[in-house]
């Protein structure tokens, strides 16, 4: 009998019984614990080994379940025959040579990257943090979320028997209610669930862009969009925006001279900017898109989050056609971690949006559907969202304030309409690599302007998020960054 | 003053402060309550509509919010100018044509259905469903899922914070601890984590897949492989099944005959056969992937459940080139809305596969990834795991028992190696149409075979699972379902 040399880590997270049962596992896979061997009895192996006989009689419990052990009535324990795995001396590995996977790979994946300026991240925690994409981790309703998790969970048997890739229906119902504050009315057979926004804007390239098919977007704009479309072998074309939204007389320039797959804009809220586009530009972007028979997909992405004046409906209020694809997420009002989000669509596109998400990843994790229904409904949803409307106008105040009060001349920025961070263009005097390297040693973050331009461009502008950081943390943070900016505008300027 | 028509509706499951601010919420919208416009107080209006006055109160105050109302000090609460949307009247919408969906879809779209079996799911509720995707609902850790949940959630801040498509660290460590019961040896960086096993088969599809590669699986086969692959617009050729799991001379043949992208295999447990790949053709097949240096895609969902022999170790225990790409699930322990799986591949294959991730959905719901993480970490998983073992142990017994004690002579099926299905062929003379019509109106469920056979064949198969009926329920559903195979068979032998 081997002698069994166990020691137990008794720093590790892993129980001591499951330690035992991967040490005796891999002996009985090697055979150096070979079939029909006896053990020793549990008493004695954990007087040997200084164990409590029941965590020794846990480990051998799990290989018997595991059928690595068996016991024999009155003669004890034995390494069971045909536990070991067929071993390595009947089956020759391959040499160890590598595999060649880059010869493998297919050629849409060459499409396939992330925006110059998201590269690199995570990037290291941050003392100033203004990186989009968060939310105040306080300010989270833990109580109300764990509750409507449990609620959720107690209706685990009808989570189990769903089916449904379009989404779980009560949630799908709070959903078509809530979009009535938007002015649309749908029913909930018009929605589908989806993994967050990003989930909507993948299926959609997926079911309507082949590759080199055109797609305008907004530019500055979401990069997620971009990193979708282009996924899909999109050829992105930019439209540009100004202090009035996406600039659409360039998009009807761009209608006449080529034909597009669809268009993708955020018009509550522009990303990154925060414009919101302008009941002229309303118009006529709906009356471009109808003109033209080119879907507009609008990504309603930060409807909740917005200030001073009342928000416009969602475009899709006024879309008689059917044309306009809303996008809408939870992600927003709590935090990128809940995968959850809805996409409203004419039927037609719906069905095939729901068999390719079928053959995505079939549906939405239930539990979470479920639980965002609870929320909803309990009404914790809509009061989360209007205490964390309260607390980001402080710090959206905040920001534009510590803004205003230290960058110096020729940064601009312009108070948004709504969403949790501000578009501020640097003054070409400025370095924008040398700030970028500044900032990161002083423990500063923010998201880099080029993040929002598909072309590589715009790396004169940052995206500052007031989500995450108190008032007196923006106000530090600013200030010390606005010196930044300085120092790196000094080096341009031939000191 | 408009006369306000407002009649609660007392059934519905909207609170009446929500029905009351809609319907202001809609006059205010078509300027039926036009801007500056004073509201009747709250008292006058609750006692006019025979409401609380704290309900009207609750509907001004969210519209308040909303910035459609607002009140003047000592003078009232009145319209606030501009909170109308861009009215009707200004926004001539398009005429109500229809859009032309069909025109605009993606040549890729045609390529996407599910399997003829599958379609028309889901069902009506069968009194007795053998459906394939199911579990024991009443044995689900609800308790311990609650409690995971919870758990989870006191992390907020922490999951508020994670920005990693690869997945939540704790939930990688605990993932690569549990490989090691299937023999493989792999570090948390070596996991992603997925939404349950179809979008790891979806990504792979992605990155892997051109239009027009050819991707070999095993007929009958799982069929979600097939949607993925298919929807990637790969060319599907299947190798056959026998009593030894995939038929690797047929293999052999097909990959001397035409360059293949990848080889997707169900060694431990053939889906739908039940089938666990004999020694030799294991090794036959490592062999072959790494001789013609065609990724092998190893799809373990079932390993947990196993009866009789202990299983083989995974293939990717043998994989020293990194030619396998190992995928688990969650989803089956537990059910199959919690939509958490995993991939363990080579890293130049798992950078790619991440970033097509970000694209596809940015990353899984980190509250089902963190309860997850509990779940492994305090042992209800495991507990469960073998709870749900011995009790599917039973019903395994009870099909198999039932099919020998009532099916007609010629019905074929063999006991599975593991999962919770039986592959049962019908006797030449069983008409499957027949069945089916009749089974369905009899309540009797089961996934039909054609699912498994991407190309349109195997009808003659049924896939009978035994998870989610009692054993004295899978004795009477069969009793039952066999006479109605006799019923099948009779017309067809010109009765």
């Amino acid at each position: 009998m081997l002698e069994l040399a166990f020691r137990p880590d008794r720093e590790s997270p892993e129980p001591i019984y499951r330690q035992l049962e991967a040490y005796l596992r891999e002996l009985i896979a090697e055979r150096r614990l070979p079939p029909e061997e006896r053990m020793p009895a549990s008493r004695e192996l954990a007087s040997a080994l200084g164990l409590s006989r029941n965590t020794v009689n846990q480990a051998y419990q799990a290989l018997a379940e595991d059928g690595l052990l068996r016991a024999r009535v009155g003669q004890g324990t034995f390494v069971r025959a045909g536990a070991a795995a067929p071993g390595r001396g009947e089956a020759p590995p391959a040499g160890p040579r590598g595999f060649a996977w880059e010869g493998l790979l297919a050629r849409r994946t060459r499409a396939l990257a992330l925006p110059r300026g998201l590269r690199g991240e995570p990037g290291p925690a941050a003392r100033f943090d203004f990186r989009g994409g968060q939310v105040d981790a306080e300010s989270l309703p833990v109580a109300a979320l764990a509750r409507a998790h449990a609620a959720a969970l107690e209706r685990s048997a009808e989570l189990a028997a769903h089916r449904d890739p379009q989404g779980w229906p009560p949630l799908r119902e709070a959903i078509a209610r809530a979009l009535l504050a938007r002015g649309i009315r749908c029913g909930p057979d018009e929605v589908a669930v989806v993994n967050g926004a990003q989930q909507a804007l993948d299926l959609l390239a997926r079911v309507l862009v082949d590759p080199g098919d055109t797609v305008v977007m907004e530019q500055p704009g979401y990069f997620g969009a971009a990193v979708a479309f282009a996924a899909a072998e999109a050829h992105l074309v930019g439209v540009g925006v100004d202090a009035e939204g996406l600039r659409t007389e360039e998009l009807a320039r761009l209608l006449r001279a080529r034909r597009a797959k669809l268009v993708f804009a955020t018009p509550a809220v522009q990303s990154p900017t925060g414009v919101a586009l302008s009941p002229a530009r309303r118009r006529e972007l709906l009356s471009l898109s109808d003109a033209y028979q080119v879907p507009l997909v609008e990504d309603d992405y930060d409807s909740e989050l917005r200030y001073e004046a009342p928000p416009a409906p969602a475009l899709k209020r006024d879309d008689e056609a059917g044309l306009v694809v809303y996008v809408g997420t939870f992600t927003k009002a709590l935090f990128g971690g809940l995968r959850v989000g809805y996409v409203v669509a004419a039927r037609p596109l719906l069905a095939r949006l729901l068999l390719a998400r079928w053959a995505a990843d079939v549906q939405t994790d239930l539990v979470a559907q479920a639980a965002l229904a609870e929320l909803a409904a309990s009404g914790a949803l809509e009061r989360h969202v209007r205490r964390v409307r309260r607390l980001y106008a402080e710090r959206r105040a905040a920001l534009l304030g510590a803004l205003a009060a230290h960058m110096p001349a020729g940064v601009r920025f312009s108070p948004p309409a709504g969403g949790n961070a501000v578009w501020v263009a640097l003054p070409p005097a400025a370095d924008p690599e040398e700030l970028h390297q500044l900032a990161r040693a002083a423990g500063i973050a923010y998201t880099r302007g080029d993040a929002f331009f598909f072309d590589g461009s715009g790396a004169g502008h940052l995206s500052l998020s007031f989500a995450a950081l108190a008032p007196s943390r923006i106000a530090e943070g600013i200030e010390r960054l606005a010196a930044l900016v300085r120092r790196a505008s000094r080096g341009r300027n031939g000191a």
